[in-house]
């Protein structure tokens, strides 16, 4: 596992220089852009050049189950996780419409739902860890043997986007009560309290969440004590796609990819990453601030602000998803406006 | 000037219940595509029709200048007016660069430059109304004449839209000076001060923000106690482009295209078309929370969220611009996401 704590790409600062001295000169007062600057200048640093572009992006949805789920905290059953699987698959679910939409790479990955798909698809790749993990409120979620594999599987999909001259890569999360490991993750990274973090998940009452505070708490009680770096919190709590994002955005910044972080699950995988390995953070942006409660404390911990706030909370990817036109449109007006010289319009007075 | 005041289409209330249907069938937890799904709901009762679809975007870009400008209200020379009308026409401005990407129809409309264009265009529609306003710190800044003329070219606008089957109208800005008249216009219709409302524009410094307050103090002093009605606001604090976009919403209302309406000098027609036309209201999407300091306490009386927060400062239509990817992946959700049903997923436990 060598590979884990491996030092990202170092970002170009002559790019993003030259891409900031482009910007000055663009037809528009200086900063009128807002954050549409930023991400131009930001992007122009990550690819090395000062005209970035994203045409190829490429989305990877990691499906596990969670023991956890035995425990009663989410709204939906277990057989979801499939079944929403054949919808990815199927073209039906929100992601496969954006993906399309997009014209992006979309590759499913079950990485230890209970049960495997009955049959094979171009888009499915089986890269099973488990049959789900154990409830964490009872048990460690996986052996550590198991959390290796996760995360490899994570690093073989980062790896894919770099076959495939990714320009942006985006994981995406399925898989019924993770919100619930999501949260004991939250509160091990943040030393925060079930009660400050605990949301509403799929769509749960409120005395269902009192119910899953009850759950984080026990799956704390049980593991927090012997979890001494965050491999060891992620092994004990889970889940099986948390570790793999978690190892997907660790090799995309190895890669040079710039990544583009969904909501509740995938910021805690975000935020693990950074803390096996700082230099993450450069290579990550936030795409929005999910509905679900704890997800502003996160976003506050990753000291980035992102891109949307539309009261998102599906997962799959989504959010990331949506944010991607706001990106594209970030390289297209710094790439295609004329500077004040070419269009000869006086700059200030 | 009857067709001013005329009632605004009725949204299809079956449409919108239709949509709310299917949404709540769509495989994805209740309310979990947030604010999306609300925009996929209010577009079909607009579009009369479960299914909308963004396809035809029309943008009118208004171009006028502002007497007022000569009290040194801007960071950029009055002459950047017709400059950047040719930098639109030229395809180097942002708004051109954001009309390409989205396939929009983008017409730039003279509605009374100090000095016409030199050579035609056939994206140029001249329609002007006067060489700018007068100095509205000094006297009224148009004769009703004017005013009247400057709302039909803007009519004029939403019935070519209209004529191209726009599924969505965009109205955008250009004049030098223009946040100040549009803050004086706020300073009336919200009932406000200066100081609340004055902010820094295409880049003002702190002297300059100050200076600027005293000019907008003045503006009111000099024509607020006979300010009796919205349009008396409007023709007397100006300018010829505020009043043209308030025609363009009032008459796109009326004839059916919602509107998305971009930062802070569309927002303050966006007002006065509500003030002379409530019903206007059902139409208008607003597109984004501009870094204008006032601009916030308008979207408070519109009594809508915007759907970005980028701190863009632009105008030129061009954060509404930004938007409409948004627009359109409600739509493609909404019309091609599979129900429950059709993909055989289990709702909630």
């Amino acid at each position: 596992m060598e590979w884990l704590t491996q030092i990202s790409q170092t970002p170009c600062i002559n790019s993003m220089e030259a891409a900031q001295q482009r910007q000055s000169e663009l037809t528009k007062p200086p900063g009128s852009l807002g954050d549409l600057e930023c991400v131009a200048m930001r992007l122009a640093g990550l690819q090395g050049h000062c005209f970035p572009t994203l045409d190829k992006v490429h989305i990877s949805i990691f499906a596990a189950d969670h023991g956890v789920a035995a425990e009663g905290v989410s709204a939906f059953p277990q057989e979801v996780t499939a079944q929403m699987v054949h919808n990815f698959l199927n073209g039906g679910a929100a992601i496969s419409v954006l993906a399309a939409e997009l014209g992006a790479q979309l590759d499913i990955i079950d990485v230890g739902m209970v049960m495997p798909l009955e049959r094979e698809h171009p888009r499915l790749i089986s890269a099973r860890v488990g049959a789900g993990t154990a409830n964490s409120a009872q048990s460690a979620a996986m052996s550590g043997q198991q959390l290796e594999a996760a995360l490899t599987v994570g690093k073989e999909a980062a790896e894919r986007a770099a076959q495939q001259q990714a320009q942006l890569f985006i994981g995406g999360d399925m898989g019924i009560a993770n919100t619930t490991t999501a949260t004991a993750l939250y509160c091990y990274l943040l030393n925060l309290p079930p009660q400050a973090l605990t949301g509403a998940g799929t769509g749960l009452d409120e005395a269902s969440i009192q119910h899953k505070v009850q759950v984080v708490r026990r799956i704390l009680e049980r593991h927090l004590s012997q979890s001494q770096t965050p491999l060891d919190a992620l092994q004990r709590m889970g889940g099986f796609e948390l570790a793999a994002l978690t190892g997907a955005y660790l090799r995309a910044a190895q890669l040079g990819i710039p990544i583009l972080v969904d909501g509740f699950i995938c910021t805690a995988a975000a935020l693990l990453a950074c803390r096996l390995q700082p230099t993450v953070t450069d290579w990550l942006f936030l795409s929005h601030q999910s509905a679900e409660a704890g997800h502003s404390m996160a976003v506050e911990a990753m000291q980035q602000k992102p891109l949307l706030d539309l009261g998102l909370r599906l997962g799959e990817g989504s959010g990331a998803a949506i944010a991607v036109p706001l990106l594209r449109q970030a390289c297209a007006l710094h790439n295609r406006m004329a500077t004040f010289s070419e269009a000869a319009v006086a700059t200030q007075l």
